[in-house]
């Protein structure tokens, strides 16, 4: 694959040519070399094929390898597929009313087993993991969720500029609720009741009904936060396929129309003007990607004159972008966003948007605030989160438990705080896990730790306490660890022993380093694999009459990725990142994505779309 | 492939399940032997691959041969992509202004040569092939058109229900354009100045702009006819990829609604009636590929009693639908229909949609008229063409020359009638070709092929004014050869010789046959390869100074197919016909659409496509 990248890199001198293009004269040795590392740079040698009969060869070949890769992955796929007995209907309970409302009856499964019933709610990451690891017979599970399919978040700024199709990061959820058969009805969750344990939906303000529960999981997602400022209706968000679809007819509308003879030149520099609120993952992707389409296929079939208008501007609140990343990785970032002439505004924040300007405010250094205002074509709005009407009145029926404005807190089996049966769950973007701070239980800890003889605790006593404390708090045990390597930072008064108060700063520490875990699609799919094992293994111990203590949810961070258009940057966490400013980096990040697709399909897929790219470019019609 | 679908069918029982699910009893042999007569019929043998690995090797097999194959046919477009000079910019003529507006300054080509202006109105059939076709040096070429992309129409019904992907069936007209180095203009044409030879286009109501050309061509296409129906608001038409897109979501969204526990069985029904309006070949491949979807893939995922409410109702205002193929195909295409549960409504005429529901009448064999009612979810209005705003002006504008109420007269060289210098022409759905007829110079033609001497004309003389006036007529040869088979029934006195009244008689009978060619892909796309060729010869003659005679345009029936749903159907004129209600007729089907294909693109998407539908089967996701 590598090889059929360079070669077409070098036909095109894509790389050089963009920088042209964008109006730098900047640009390291590094970007140049790659430009003329060919095989054209070898150009004396006789050729057997030409560039395009090779990158169909290479393409053709990776695809029967990927393909037979992906089949010998996904026997539990091919099984649903294979089976062809369709779902049973949805009814409702004959002649039962609830608070004047009828009440939806689950449906049997052709076995007559008496099983639980779960209700998920939401066809996100969080839900579909539940759903691609749950016991296909633990339950009789009901999905609901007003969008009848799932979403590859992490790809939809690719689908932006067509690099990929938008049904290639859509999984139809009937698909996936076939493996277990389970239900699907589409609508969306608007009450819950956790007294007669049942949630309300709706579809579209209509045909309100009932759905009983004997557990619940919560996976509805969230809204983003407006952070004050006004107008945001002339923005764009990037949420939804149709989000996406709507941004891609945006920016092709715009290169039209910058196009057109009668534009005057203001006018064109402000469509194309590209504005991005928000320096996260999302928004530096969506800028990358925006970059790759100019470099590699708008440039070849629009005039000079409007490639070298072309303007994508990021503001972002705080001093860098991907602040939740490694600060190596967010230089790194700015770095090669300066490269290509993607501006980064950084301290600065949005104030308003009108339909074709927008102000920001920027703090300076001497703490004086500047007020900027441009003209734009186009915006997006990618900001953090908050809660949902649904997660919001949720939080309100359990009031004194729910404190947070931004998210339901649950504790670390991830069951909603609050409901007295446990019985309900909540993971995903509208979920926040309260981990179990160990500083309130300091006396109990400190006490079994150590001999009733002594007023401190031994070296070798401390070290039994932190294996076997990381045993009780997974998500607190690489910091417990810590502890020990740097125990004489925290043995005050230098004995080798541990005080009482000496313990209280190591645990003050500790607690301190357990953080709300990111809105970021691995902590969902993380929350619902766990989350699935433990129902099914909760629903195994209860056939078998007995009681299943499930461990606590644990959070591995796996790293974050962002693509920074020809670049990419990873953070692996504890110190190690990744940086590559190559089309290796390209195609690393693709590999990570392709390897946590959900499906097979997807996964071909994506595949034959990044195919596509590579043979004839992206599409430029105004779809 | 053959194989591969087979293997399919008999996994699924597609096709008998299909039968049961809509619900009659009714369905011949065939269809039983179909659904048994796969390898799992001959189950006991063992085998060395699942179902499913096998049609993955079919596939790449399939991928890789027909991408070489493809490569092989298509080195133009290879030779476009390889180019990557952009696009001269489209800009005004300095402080010239027409009537107030301002005029287009034609992109000079980097060689300097001084060329005509040719301006090219839409990016249909007409306009693409003349892209394809035409000498690239010969013309500075514009090209005019509301939508950025050209689209395969005639797989549009497929794109409905998922079979193909929407990008699939389209083209960016800058990649069709730059070939040519053209240049591209997303605008509407408004008006036109015969006189001054300019074009007046805008860009949805604003920035209006005189266009100057020295030849012009007008493919803009046609709008639906209404038949003086109340309520077209309610229907959905099939012309763009919108419309196909917004069909999609409908649909999906019926299935999901008609799925939901409190909606009443009335309802229901009334949201899975499907009502085509027209029986042509856009509608009955409409209903065909609906049920297919249904047969094929919705059938696994929606509760039996959903499937069995499926209604599908094409209501036809002649006695046949496909009337305009041949009656073979007609009855046979009903008779399929019937099997499928398609109710076929003909002799009737649509009054009247509500959001609701639909009026119709039927017009019964004793003269009278039933009118009849039904609830509907989802219409589909696909009948006839009319010209639209902009070809109606244009005909106004020549006024006397245009009578036609429902295309642009055009003589048998694609010229439009009374534009004196002949410098504009018109193609595709609104134009109506008018042959000459030969009744007009009967004197002169009867004069000059029989001998002064005698009143009447020899056989031999009369063979020879045969092959004189085919090659004159094009349009009429095989109408003039047939006389000759056929000269007895026209010597009417029975001497062996023509009289002038006899002769009368016969160029009647051959100028009856000369009808207006039908609304079709084909015959815009023949009109348009003539044009290129056409234009490119008159563009060398006049660097030449010579004055060059094009010949008429002629047109070769080269079929017309319909897919009915596991079932096609082909009619290759005079008199052959060829019927297929198997799955070897729906890949003739595809075959042929695919050799159509305008680029190796379209033609390698739509090879993926259909592979994943193969493989995976249609998305259900409501996008």
């Amino acid at each position: 694959m590598g090889h059929a990248v360079l070669s077409r890199s070098a036909a095109g001198g894509v790389y050089g040519a963009a920088r042209g293009m964008a109006g730098t004269a900047g640009g390291g040795p590094k970007a140049s070399g790659s430009g003329g590392d060919g095989p054209s740079g070898r150009g004396s040698r006789p050729r057997l094929l030409s560039p395009f009969a090779r990158r169909l060869l290479y393409w053709t070949a990776g695809t029967a390898g990927l393909a037979t890769l992906g089949y010998y992955t996904a026997k539990d796929e091919i099984e649903a597929f294979d089976s062809t007995e369709p779902p049973q209907e949805v009814g409702l309970v004959p002649g039962v009313l609830y608070k004047g409302l009828p009440v939806v009856a689950t449906p049997q499964r052709a076995d007559g087993v008496r099983r639980e019933r779960l209700v998920i709610l939401g066809s996100g990451w969080g839900a579909v993991s539940i759903l691609k690891t749950i016991d296909a017979s633990a339950y009789d599970v009901t999905v609901v969720s007003p969008d009848n399919y799932f979403i590859f978040t992490p790809l939809l700024p690719s689908v932006t500029v067509g690099t990929v199709e938008f049904r290639s990061v859509m999984e139809a959820i009937r698909r996936v609720v076939k493996r277990i058969q389970g239900a699907y009805i589409e609508a969306a969750a608007v009450d819950v009741d956790f007294e007669k344990k049942c949630v309300l939906v709706e579809k579209d303000g209509e045909g309100r009904v009932w759905v009983p529960y004997d557990r619940l999981v919560v996976g509805v997602g969230a809204q983003g936060i407006t952070h004050g400022a006004r107008g945001l209706e002339f923005c764009h968000r990037l949420k939804t396929i149709n989000d996406a679809r709507s941004m891609r007819q945006h920016i092709m509308a715009n290169f039209e129309r910058a196009a057109l003879p009668t534009t005057p030149a203001e006018e064109k520099q402000r469509l194309l003007t590209f504005v991005v609120c928000g320096g996260g993952p999302t928004g530096c992707e969506f800028a990358a990607e925006l970059y790759d389409f100019l470099a590699e296929d708008l440039r070849h079939y629009f005039p000079r004159s409007i490639q070298q208008m072309v303007r994508v501007v990021i503001v972002q609140s705080q001093d860098h972008i991907l602040n939740m990343m490694d600060s190596v990785i967010s230089e790194f970032a700015e770095r090669e966003f300066g490269r290509r002439n993607i501006a980064v505004v950084t301290n600065s924040r949005v104030q308003e948007i009108t339909e074709k300007g927008l102000v920001y405010t920027t703090k300076m250094a001497d703490g004086s605030v500047e007020r900027h205002e441009i003209a734009q074509g186009f915006v997006l709005w990618s900001t953090g989160v908050s809660l949902t009407p649904f997660t919001a009145l949720l939080c309100e029926r359990l009031a004194g438990s729910q404190r947070n404005q931004r998210a339901i807190t649950v504790d670390d089996r991830l069951r909603v705080k609050g409901v007295p049966d446990g019985s309900v769950y909540a993971l995903g973007d509208c979920a926040t896990v309260e981990f179990p701070h160990l500083l309130d239980c300091i006396n109990e800890l400190f006490d079994s730790a150590h001999s009733k003889d002594a007023a401190e605790m031994t070296r070798a006593e401390f070290r039994l306490f932190i294996s076997d404390a990381a045993k009780r708090y997974p998500s607190a045990a690489s910091h417990l660890q810590s502890l020990e390597h740097n125990f004489s930072h925290f043995d005050t008064d230098g004995n080798g022993r541990v005080s009482r108060s000496e313990f209280r700063g190591m645990l003050e520490y500790v607690d301190s380093k357990l953080t709300a875990l990111p809105a970021l699609a691995q902590v969902a799919n993380q929350e619902g694999v766990y989350l699935g094992h433990a129902l099914s293994r909760m629903a195994r111990a209860r056939n078998e009459g007995k009681d299943e203590v499930v461990e606590p949810f644990t959070y591995h961070h796996r790293g974050t990725l962002a693509y920074l258009g020809r670049a990419a940057a990873a953070d692996f966490g504890e110190g190690k990142a990744y940086r590559g400013s190559n089309l290796a980096a390209k195609y690393l990040w693709r590999s990570v994505y392709w390897s946590q697709q959900v499906s097979l399909r997807t996964r071909i897929l994506l595949m034959m779309d990044w195919s596509k790219e590579l043979l004839f470019g992206r599409d430029l019609s105004k779809f």
